[in-house]
């Protein structure tokens, strides 16, 4: 099970995210792309980090909105979602060749991750974006009781799916997030890795209820926001690393 | 002698420019890549009309004003240049290739352009990241007296020059647009149509003084703004068509 | 009853709107602040416009979405929503003291407009940003069949409201417009002129069934857009003048 | 002599700055306006901290460029420059309003400031902008040798100047910062605290050939930036505490 991470979320002088001390330990950084946050010199950056440490790469593209960090849902018409998506796709695209680099995958970001997994239509724009712009491009989403259903839409655009679970964050019954804003909605470190053991061994989380809730998960979603985030993948890699 | 127009300049809700209907008498669209105007959605539609038409792409990036429409200049440091023009380009290209498109060439827009034409240290800079995106693409700047200078600037990074001259506009005597704040800076049709006539049998203009200046220019740039600009067009490509 | 018109609505280069045409048969001015249209200097101009043909001045704010044109919802939190008010017409207020104009109203713009319209806590966040702004500022919002629970709701703020209808929409039985993608949405002259006299004499107009709906209307809403619309204006002015 | 300090750059999610440790130390903070850096509501919450700290408020407004930090030059015309600081200015004076607070001056940012105070004719638009915002409202600029031309200049706008030293750059013997690029630009604690003693008690400063440089500076720039920064102000307060 390989680690993902949100990074390249500094804009102009302002800085987010210890990119350069997570990115040694991550498997793929999901890049921004500049429309919630990321300029062209953050980009350029991120790709040379990424490049250094043998990241695998990709877009992490968004609503365009960065006062709200791409947090803010916006009802962007069909058409005009496939082509911001394409925009964003495109320039981090563009400028990782310009770095020997390739794009694997996609997985939006934020407000527009949130829409597209609890609105169909708006998840089928996402694949057709992603599938319209390159037939090897991957899109990556959360692993959830749906995924069947996901995995059949996706055919449709002979579209790849990669699956994500959280290390550090509670699930509810039916398999989705329980929101930040509630209590517990964030593990402490202990529960962070006995979540990232039964995923990886077992493939189960243990929801809200305590009930036992399997995941077909490819990949884990860890955060590189703080020190302590940092220490939390140390000691995920660490128990990753055997199996 | 061919003709390259700027377009796709239109932005959100605002049209610029009678795109569909210049589109048709053109060899080269230059097109705005979202950073003095276009967007995503103008882009795709713009790409689109280029196709239909069969008219050759180029990417027409800018510093990054919509308000000032990129005509103001801004001090950014070499490698903001390089980031900011790759970024764009990488935009274009991509959405490009979506719809089986490819990128042939990057004339820098307004105070870019302009400060390119009178900084060395600037045109290096832009020669740099056109070469280093790709080895293919080229870069459009204004035919002048520096013109073997600048071929051999842009032999250093392996570039290929596209040299552009004007149609409509007067030419002082050291081979420079004489300012649009001048008198008769712009030609009328007649003068527009003569110049174009000696540039494409003979390769001179008639400079403000009357006198003949030689250039070696491979396009002539001309306009897509209104009716009037149309009807030039229409009569330069008469013009043309037996040479 | 007097007309009002959503003016100031170019950006930077792009014309939008016939401003200077339509500004002397207007009563009131609903003027963009910068975030769906509009910057500094359309701002100043449009203020200066209004100023010589002495017509009251409102502030048109919008969420922050340029390329969208304000016609996308977002979801902001009040207290985004409260201060991004506040910041549009604060800048707009301060700009239009510089020429001596005092700000008389707010009419929020486009996505707003109709989110406040359906949701009355969206609406009540409006009415408490406009009325904390401004003991004196009014808010105009559409007269419906809503229109005593919305002057209900304002009487918690001491908010004067300003209720417009549309001299050139069709309504619908329960007061709404109906969409623009409908057929017959949008009247021709005549029956414009006649939706406008039931309307100023009457206090009614025809719904899409036929049927008169009592309207209580302090305002009229024209456009500007093009020659059609400035047509419009003159023979609506010509009808309400004897009134 | 008192302390002044640029304050709300923060930027959506993006965190500058220790505001809320700092503004305890200050008289007056320069609020940025949303055009470098601040938002709407980064501006309220630091308004809303001014005022629990009881300091003076000032604009501190700078050219269109958030991911410039608008330290990038741009060529804005003088009537660009002057509806800029309008509509910057009073963006924060009516948000100020709301929450009781008056604003006392301006202080450009960044490279706005840096071209006012060597290029006379932009100083004059600067001036010329604050001046016609309001009567009472000052400008503050860098104390230099050239403060009695800037007083001459100031008096055709009946505008009153506020002149500001740094406690922490070294000067050169023309009264102008050594560039931060150089060696030795910015102070270490005891250099800082010995030229803020000099200053305070004197009115010079030490210059990089060792020379003694007449200021006459109203106020001292201090930064809010990190945790050593917060360290100096304090000491900086205990030393002008008992003049």
């Amino acid at each position: 099970m390989w680690l993902n991470c949100d990074l390249g979320e500094s804009f102009g002088t302002w800085q987010m995210g210890l990119d350069s001390q997570v990115m040694p330990y991550l498997d793929a950084a999901n890049i921004a792309c500049g429309f919630h946050a990321g300029d062209a010199d953050v980009m350029a950056n991120t790709l040379l980090l990424a490049k250094q440490h043998n990241v695998t790469i990709g877009a992490h593209p968004s609503y365009p909105d960065k006062q709200g960090f791409g947090r803010r849902s916006m009802q962007l018409s069909k058409t005009e979602l496939v082509n911001c998506l394409h925009y964003q796709i495109a320039a981090l695209d563009g400028m990782a060749k310009v770095h020997g680099l390739n794009l694997h995958y996609v997985k939006p970001h934020g407000a527009l991750y949130n829409d597209m997994m609890r609105d169909s239509a708006i998840l089928q724009t996402v694949m057709q974006a992603v599938a319209s712009y390159s037939p090897t491009l991957k899109l990556m989403l959360l692993a959830t009781q749906a995924q069947s259903q996901h995995k059949q839409l996706a055919e449709q655009f002979k579209l790849h799916l990669l699956f994500e679970a959280f290390a550090d964050r509670l699930y509810d019954d039916a398999g989705m997030l329980v929101a930040r804003s509630q209590p517990n909605a964030v593990h402490c470190t202990e529960k962070t890795l006995e979540q990232v053991r039964t995923l990886s061994q077992f493939g189960y989380v243990t929801t809200v209820s305590n009930r036992k809730l399997v995941l077909n998960a490819d990949t884990l979603c860890v955060h590189g926001d703080n020190l302590d985030a940092i220490e939390h993948i140390k000691q995920i890699r660490a128990l990753l690393a055997p199996v």
